[in-house]
């Protein structure tokens, strides 16, 4: 009877995918569902923080199945964007995501790059993390989940896994793969913040850091993060986005519109 | 005629004293004019996040002539305040700030100790500062004023002096002399965040931070944090504090009642 156990272990874990719609449906992402780190608000807020216009080259860094790219490549015109992931199964369902007929509008601008962003040296060039090639690098690092509840599955524990050293290894790509003069732009939990801007150091400087809060009487529960690679003015604290009013389920309407990809969040200081 | 000159040296510095009020008048502090660092609402405020109550006992590190540590004492009843100080003539200032006749009501509890906040080890308890001997540890490091304009004389450029390791060794000692789940408070600029919150490190948790922003337009011009000795929760960016509504002067009401001692600051985690 091992046989049918096994069989029936095997059903249990195919992967069930969904396809869901971001900025009203102007594109979409293929996501496992269950398993993995499902994107959402944060990839948009994250997105947002790209504010450049033009031909410009982007990477995604930890881009799961893309939704944070994607968002890049639907609202900026010309924008290159380049999904890099560790996964294969992640990576894989970002090559779904791109071959979706509802995403062919800009599909060709966007190319998948199964790599760790942890590498460093030539082991990250050989990968294809190549120098100086960026204007803009965007992460959301795997973790934020944990903030709601404990990852139950061995891929979302990969995925959220908080490593000592997470900051300091992805910052060290994302400064090295941008050119000067290059922009950062991250989002993470509040208590990352030292760690944050310690792995900045002397890479990148101008940092510019705005809080997000569910409603104004709660702590905040994500930091939105941009630097500049070689900029030296110091850090600077904006006022925080607060995303719902007292009472109210809806979100208030400038971050709805960072939410639709209606406007990007650009920086005070520009590069 | 060298005599004539030197003469007319020291009556060129010789120090002006104002007798200035703070909290309506309940309190005044005698300090130098035009220089040294003159105290004022970064030291209310930083007295403000004391929220405790009773016989409590609060170390003021770099108290100047004794603004922070005086608002303390004159808002919390029975509440015991060192002043420490390293400048001989702003110790000075304090002692001549606590026989004032005004502050008559609480000067008994307020006393001065002349001694350097960096030191550590058996020299800092030499000097007068005791392991875990604080409830409430108190500090607005020597360089607040540089965000307005450079020191112009050599008193207010020690006050003023922005070490590379300030923080780390100002936090040892707060963290040496608080006893165990005692309250450090500062107030600081943004800029500082990073290391402040490597300062804190595993000596002070439940870090908690709130940017304070003259208008909500505006980058925050400084934070005001608490942390907690021995804890082990994670940090927390709260709300900021705005001090003007758009076009007016005057503070807005929970900004004014902090800098009138009409109210503490209390942390949104207790000890």
């Amino acid at each position: 009877m091992s046989g049918d156990g096994l069989t029936h272990t095997q059903v249990q874990k195919a992967v069930i995918e969904t396809v869901d719609a971001f900025h009203y449906g102007r594109f979409h992402v293929v996501q496992p569902k269950g398993i993995g780190h499902r994107s959402g608000m944060d990839a948009m807020l994250l997105a947002a923080l790209v504010a450049g216009q033009g031909p410009i080259r982007v990477a995604d860094l930890g881009a799961g199945a893309g939704a944070a790219g994607l968002a890049v490549a639907a609202r900026i015109e010309k924008a290159e964007v380049l999904l890099v992931e560790r996964s294969p199964l992640m990576a894989d369902f970002a090559r779904k995501t791109l071959a979706l007929p509802s995403n062919a509008a800009f599909a060709g601008r966007v190319s998948v790059l199964e790599a760790d962003v942890s590498l460093s040296g030539r082991a990250r060039v050989a990968a294809g993390l190549v120098d100086e090639a960026c204007d803009y690098v965007i992460m959301n690092p795997p973790f934020n989940d944990r903030i709601y509840n404990r990852p139950p599955d061995a891929l979302k524990a990969e995925a959220h896994a908080m490593d000592e050293d997470l900051f300091e290894r992805w910052i060290r790509t994302a400064a090295a793969i941008l050119k000067p003069g290059g922009q950062l732009s991250l989002i993470a939990r509040p208590q990352s913040i030292g760690e944050i801007i310690a792995a900045c150091g002397r890479r990148l400087g101008g940092i510019e850091i705005t809080a997000l809060h569910p409603r104004a009487d709660e702590a905040a529960l994500r930091i939105l993060v941009t630097a500049i690679k070689g900029k030296r003015t110091s850090l600077s604290l904006r006022m925080p986005l607060v995303m719902h009013e007292p009472g109210q389920h809806a979100f208030t309407p400038f971050v709805k519109d960072l939410n639709n990809g209606n406007t990007a969040y650009a920086r005070l200081s520009k590069a």
